[in-house]
């Protein structure tokens, strides 16, 4: 079946292939029916294969000695979509012989050559970042994350759309709340391309997921399943959650291990502590999703290691065994012959 | 003398004048020979001071009847600078009765009617708010933090050099280091009018503090002393930052009050637990400066307590006594006088 292949770019990342490979294996135990084609250098792979008999069984190595560096301008590396590791893993899902490529490499390049490679949806302006980020009481996915740095209004309507989509289908949120990240809640706060966008948005047929402004602050709040903004503000907000995660990781650590009755009271509550940094891990986070494209386009966290990988490859499993690029392409083809 | 008096609006946030008049009885505890002048209505301030002798012995109250409402517009709010507890507050600071003010009302007006009444610093384009964020070994100051959605290269450049001089003299950094906010560290990220701000500092004489891009997730890493961005993302930078905090301290309840073990964890690691919570509290980093013009102005946040207020009213505090306004402005003379 087409559409169990993901297309896996091995060397893109810090520490590929090797974390590449590993992630590969975690994520093929969880989704033994996926297969995969691997992109890359095949002297580097197979060796970190070798012994991996179930990945080895449900995997394709494709041998290219080429690779995107880290980085490279998006421009050089178009020129390269024919003979690069990333390029090729692109195409493997334009010809249709993969549904989705996941990529821990250059963002820029992935991005660029995705849009050429893959094209955007139609009626689509631009495709858009999106991840899926913890609240207070479940989840929330935001968009766009760093694809666009300058946004109009009506690239804000469209991510809304695409979100709104994603949130129904990928969260399972039958009617998801929608917000644009503003900095403050009242109606005359932030640009007016911001102000346009909510015009729009109050007075499209899909007014009723359209709440308003959210601030930073609020985002973790639960009050939302969809968090709109441009790419820079995008890409502050959901790296300044990483750091502030990390702060307090480091904090725990500092205040538990600077006084005995602490060091005993992390010996006892151990578990506790362990569940509290498994919440918090980032990995299980990883995985940003490129959408409006004609093809499932997952970028992992470059720094990530296996484990952070193989749930890149499971968010690109998820979306590829449930069909929902399809799906998108359904309800924008619906809503868009709909006036906004 | 006249550096000590401290004007103080104690009709603005959320639960004033209450919470205001709390907040400056501890400040004036830690404070004594800090004068305040009180603007708001008499009648409800008046029973909130009668039984706290030492605030009232330094302070003095203006009664005035009007106040700037949270959802006013910054227009309508100027048209009474004149008869508002904020506006007379600033008013003070403008005739030199005072040399800082204290606000924890609507920010827009605040803002407006703070550039109308004290003027901006010769050779500045725009004031900006700043405030101390902590990080994993000491703290950093970050500006604009929403004072400017849009901003120029110049805006970028002014804030850069207000930043410098403040980490110098309120942070005590000698040789601070700079860093824009942006979307990555390479060069060819963000937008061109970072690009021109980075160029600018590259080349002039304070290209020594100037380190290139920061990521949101880096700000955490003391790495740098000064962050520097427009006011849209060093707002959603701030409050991303306050969101996550409040998500890992729910995180720590939930996990700890679901088993024994959490628990009995808990009770042992008490002091470890509330030294946490004592290093992650937002109340401590409450009250940003706005950067720029004759006078001190400092806003704190319109939700805190007196716990917060309390230390906005130090951050006056502190660079009133310290005169630090006074070496900005020679600071920015000698400065200005040299060609970027």
């Amino acid at each position: 079946m087409l559409r169990n292949n993901i297309a896996i770019d091995a060397m893109g990342g810090d520490k590929a292939p090797k974390s590449i490979i590993s992630g590969l294996a975690i994520s093929s135990i969880r989704n033994p029916s996926i297969n995969y084609i691997i992109y890359g250098d095949a002297n580097k792979i197979e060796p970190l294969i070798k012994n991996r008999e179930q990945l080895k069984a449900v995997s394709k190595i494709v041998h290219v000695e080429d690779w995107i560096r880290g980085d490279e301008k998006a421009s050089r590396s178009l020129r390269r979509s024919k003979t690069t590791s990333m390029g090729l893993a692109i195409s493997a899902v334009a010809k249709g012989e993969a549904d989705a490529i996941v990529s821990a490499g250059n963002s820029g390049a992935l991005l660029a050559m995705s849009i050429f490679g893959l094209r955007k949806l139609p009626g689509i302006s631009r495709p858009a970042l999106a991840a899926v980020m913890p609240t207070i009481s479940g989840e929330v996915v935001a968009l766009d994350l760093g694809a666009n740095i300058d946004c109009s209004s009506q690239n804000l309507i469209d991510f809304s759309l695409m979100g709104i989509i994603f949130a129904k289908n990928v969260l399972g949120k039958p009617n998801p709340r929608l917000a644009f990240l503003n900095v403050g809640e009242e109606d005359t706060k932030g640009s007016n391309m911001i102000h346009e966008a909510a015009s729009v948005m109050e007075n499209s047929h899909f007014s009723s997921f359209y709440k308003g402004y959210v601030e930073g602050d609020k985002i973790i709040s639960g009050d939302y399943d969809v968090v709109v903004c441009d790419g820079f503000s995008g890409n502050v907000m959901l790296k300044t959650a990483e750091g502030t995660a990390k702060l307090c990781a480091a904090y725990l650590k500092q205040v538990f291990g600077s006084s005995i009755l602490g060091k005993i009271s992390y010996a006892i509550g151990r578990s506790s502590f362990l569940s509290i940094r498994k919440k918090m891990d980032p990995r299980k986070h990883n995985g940003a999703v490129l959408l409006g494209l004609n093809g499932i386009v997952v970028k992992s966290h470059g720094g990530t290691d296996s484990i952070g990988f193989a749930h890149a490859v499971d968010l690109a499993t998820e979306m590829s065994v449930g069909n929902y690029n399809e799906l998108i392409k359904n309800e924008l083809d619906k809503i868009k012959t709909k006036s906004l």
